[in-house]
């Protein structure tokens, strides 16, 4: 299997502004961020429809600009894998997007995520994934949350229906999130969103974009987290990046923290061999310019690569293998529940030493 | 609706004991528990098979203790309303219950529940909950967490199979926390309960029991948590208590932390006439004796209490009220996606005001 | 002692601008919010120089704004309680302010502190407070942490002098923050900014400005660490607000969030007469417009003195008073330490009911 | 220099109980553990005094086993170079060692840590090292927190003149902690307890061991806390561990998890050549028995070594150095702050470059 690495545009053309400070890097255009993408190792790209069409955009402007994205990926040779759409930037979404306590509010959501759906399906994209960040409150009193989640119900039939209307091969996705931008999101971990995607009228169309920053924001097992994805049949797509915990959601360059959660995600995936394009949704530091945005890209590959060789290794470390055969010597067709003996041995289990050779691993001296 | 108050034996029967100290208070007798919780306000209790027979007993020994109970029950008046086991005690199951790497202690598992199941059945339990506090992880590469979730589902399928095969009007529930004792437990909230479920061969015979302090531990908002368990018809129980996040499971009286959180789970469960028992899962604090136990049973009760008198001002509050209608307001038909306006004037929601109100109503003071 | 109400000119003037969404309120002049806060039961006001004075400003254009500020304040009744300065919104301290990799930018930090310590002694304000929001780091390789506290020494040692070569009537105070926007922040809690004061030329002129929501964010007791600050001589200020656990910075509305917490930092700053100006630092919810702010304004004020009231009530509580009574009579002199007997009969102490009070106090029903 | 690496006694005698689970592992003999680190790569220990001694033993056995315990250490080439005391497991303690409402208890308390600094001398202990476990609160009403402060001072002070009344050539230290077992610990990070000690009567005899799972449970960075401590000159000690954030405290084997933030403790210490023993303050998972016990030694002072060797390679590696002698090159004298210039053209720093080398170092590829 040949990896896909895959960029937001959205990462790269980040301008490093944050809630306490003014942007540090002038605006890239999205037609070089994919270019550069390409050229600096990446072979698909995700996007918000509005990274590339400004709100707003006139019909004939939106199909120029799609043109010549598509223009740009045929040179380049590098793909769109997701499309999504910016429905939080602008405060008209301030009380929520499918969620909003305004019904015009909410029909203005559905027809902006619809319009995107569109965009994704000109420019290839098998998958369109929504991270409502709006779609939360910071007083409970203003709406039930159980109201909040038959809108989102309600919002994500339509857009599924709106898919299926137009014949697209797209499928749909929710990016779970528990915090920030608003106090609290309605759909807060990759175990919400299966539970909530099972109460849809189309729910084989509706999977999971688990993110890792965003469950480490919650304190989840990141690898548990996709684990409930796989299980499920349910992992769409996957945003990688680093998140110190208990703090703001910081988007860090993968590899830049969380470095065995992160091991063990890759392991994951490379396990069980999933197909989907290895994403990342991380932004460089706000105090690097333009060369430090192609550092970024790399260095967010690389990690990846170095963590999967890791994977590679350990599967092959003869101590390993040694130690995994006896934790499944134990593994054996045992007695019917009537006979299981209490008064068995105790036994002992060698995770110490386990766990210190996959530091050792990710060590690299051994 | 009569509301029905309910604790867990072990909340009352707690010891004092923490992983620095030693117990600081006297055994109490199960029975005694019982008759003291009727005496104190509650109309049910829950509990752990193990509370009440201790593991090892015979059969007869069980059904005399059994007896025993169901007569104290019947002179005080009080129900159980759910019945669990004690999986998690014992080294027997340090590396899981029905997620253990040995097959043999997972067919123990499954042998305990069934065998805690009958008690239930015996003390007219409702519902037999677990709350699976083995079933994790410290060391992620001594087992994958897709066959954790796997062992899990066939431990679930094969005790729903035991209530069905005994014709038992019993359901299952899943009471989920993120971490501790395990590093990470695979069923860590409720949307991975709710996911989980839907996996299982009788999806419908199991619901999930939230907690107020896991849900706080993971930094989830509680009234959301029980959200999407109402939303998925699945709140089969909950556990009341306080939690100050950031912190190991404090377990803490129903009051004694997160009082703006615990106005709007009251507010849920009474707004939505939810009928189940609001059941405690608490203890009092280690620094206290047997006369302070009954001050904890009694400050719960007497905390949520308040809280739903809170609910109903809030309810009857007339700015309150006011402020919802002009929520409501905004909430009518629209025309189709193709004509939302963009341009529409910016709404202003008095979200500040209206939360200023839950203050005001929470100390009295309106 | 008449209690005296202050905001940070911020915190109204904040457009309700994220990380992922652009501001929704027009901008609101200095002066109207210096009339609005005194027409709205505040007696004081904080600001950061460049609230007042765009950065850039010339002498002449300086000298007049504040000029019409004084003016302002006479009409209004209103005075500043504390001046700052934003050094941490402009790129060129992105890599930090004090702590910065660049000499020149620690050198032009340091000179826009003293600036803005000129614009507060000639708005008479007897503080100021200094938010190093830049000063701390993302990449630990980047600046040993040892010399980023050398360096932040040198800047403090040196405004200090700025302010004795002047011979103002002003101390300095730090506001400490674990993190956010810099990943990590070196001064980071109470403790910190304690600590590091110690070692400053001048230490007695130095104090500490806790903030409610910067202590929740490091999942700190906010009363403990407003009781450092007084134990130690140390507290200049304080910032009140409310923040839910585990998320981003929120600023939220005082009596927002941390009911219980807050009380007792309420309680902390009444019982020891602390005569400082009650000072708010937050911002109304993003949904808001203008009449918001006002609400958001009077909210703040309103929950301090609901929270005294409270603090009074609980000081006369007949009950509370007992309990209390009895905890101090375990306080008697004791024999030295040889004969110290450890056999002594274990106490127990009321404290489940003793914090059920609280509750009971809090919300009125006692 | 030559590292000397030690352990906590308990560490190894830990027998695996938490608060829902009872002891996976049967007591190690306290003089066999000396051996048994000597014999496993350790050159030194700490220990309580009740790790040998057993609460209420007479002076003759005290002085039997202290004896036995030196002539241990003198066969093992082993030293002691910390002595505390376990002034939190016993119910006496419950509301306090140092800080409890009871003055009697706080004698107790007192005269239970001058037994076990006397105990500490004849060991041979440079350093007393006090973690008062108790000294915090859940109940805020019982007792000032200003109040608590004053009696830890007390506490501390009868301390200090007790071992400088006996001449004693040994040191305290204050062990940080921000909760757990209590609600709230009053001494809650490094910051606190250097603030504090400044308050002290003998503040040079008194300083501080950071713990990384303490830190990391207040999601403070483990290098800066240490950083403040080095700064103030008042590194004492250090505990070494591993902590997944937003949990109980775990106390992981060194390596098991943190690994980013653990390669720039080492390299703080290893930077600043720090004299001190780098002391482990963890325990061996629960699902281990005697010789998992060993393998979580050894894996300790591997994880150790590989880091320590990683910091070598980091100051050895061309790029490193190239980029960091750019940023030094930039901390040139300037001129002073009146003609500091804020149009200077924007810098950029290769955060994300250098940070990904730290990346690849720690992983081993360069």
């Amino acid at each position: 299997m040949k990896r896909v690495f895959s960029f937001g545009l959205w990462t790269v053309m980040n301008r490093g502004a944050d809630p306490f400070g003014a942007p540090t890097r002038s605006p890239l255009d999205p037609l070089q961020v994919i270019s550069g993408l390409a050229a600096h190792g990446a072979q698909a790209f995700e996007l918000h429809a509005e990274d590339l069409i400004p709100p707003g955009s006139l019909l004939a402007e939106r199909d120029r600009l799609i043109h010549e994205a598509r223009q740009r990926m045929d040179d380049a040779g590098i793909r769109c894998v997701a499309c999504g759409s910016d429905v939080f930037s602008e405060p008209i979404f301030k009380d929520g997007g499918l969620v909003s306590n305004e019904a015009r509010v909410r029909r203005l959501a559905i027809a902006r995520y619809a319009a995107a759906i569109d965009v994704g399906h000109l420019l290839g994209a098998p998958l369109f994934n929504i991270w409502g960040g709006r779609d939360g409150a910071e007083v409970d009193a203003s709406r039930s949350p159980i109201d909040a989640l038959k809108r989102l119900r309600d919002g994500f039939n339509e857009l599924a229906a709106h898919i299926a209307r137009h014949g697209y091969a797209m499928r749909l996705s929710i990016e779970p999130k528990p915090n920030e931008p608003r106090g609290d999101l309605y759909l807060s971990t990759v175990g919400h969103a299966l539970a909530f995607i099972a109460t849809l009228d189309q729910p084989d169309r509706v999977g999971v974009v688990p993110e890792l920053a965003h469950a480490a924001m919650a304190g989840l097992n990141p690898a548990h987290e996709i684990a409930h994805a796989l299980y499920a049949g349910k992992l769409f797509g996957i945003h990688l990046n680093g998140q110190r915990p208990l703090r703001f959601d910081q988007d860090l360059r993968f590899g830049g923290a969380n470095l065995k959660d992160s091991f063990f995600v890759v392991k994951l995936l490379e396990d069980e061999d999933w197909p989907g394009p290895r994403s990342f949704d991380a932004h460089p530091y706000r105090t690097t310019d333009e060369q430090g945005v192609w550092d970024f890209v790399q260095g967010c590959i690389s990690a990846y690569k170095i963590l999967a060789e890791k994977v590679r290794r350990f599967n092959e470390d003869l101590e390993v293998h040694q130690l995994l055969a006896e934790i499944r010597s134990w593994d054996v067709s045992v007695p019917p529940v009537e006979t299981a003996a209490e008064g068995s041995p105790r036994r002992a289990f060698l995770y110490d030493r386990l766990d210190h050779l996959v530091f050792e691993i990710l060590m690299g001296t051994r």
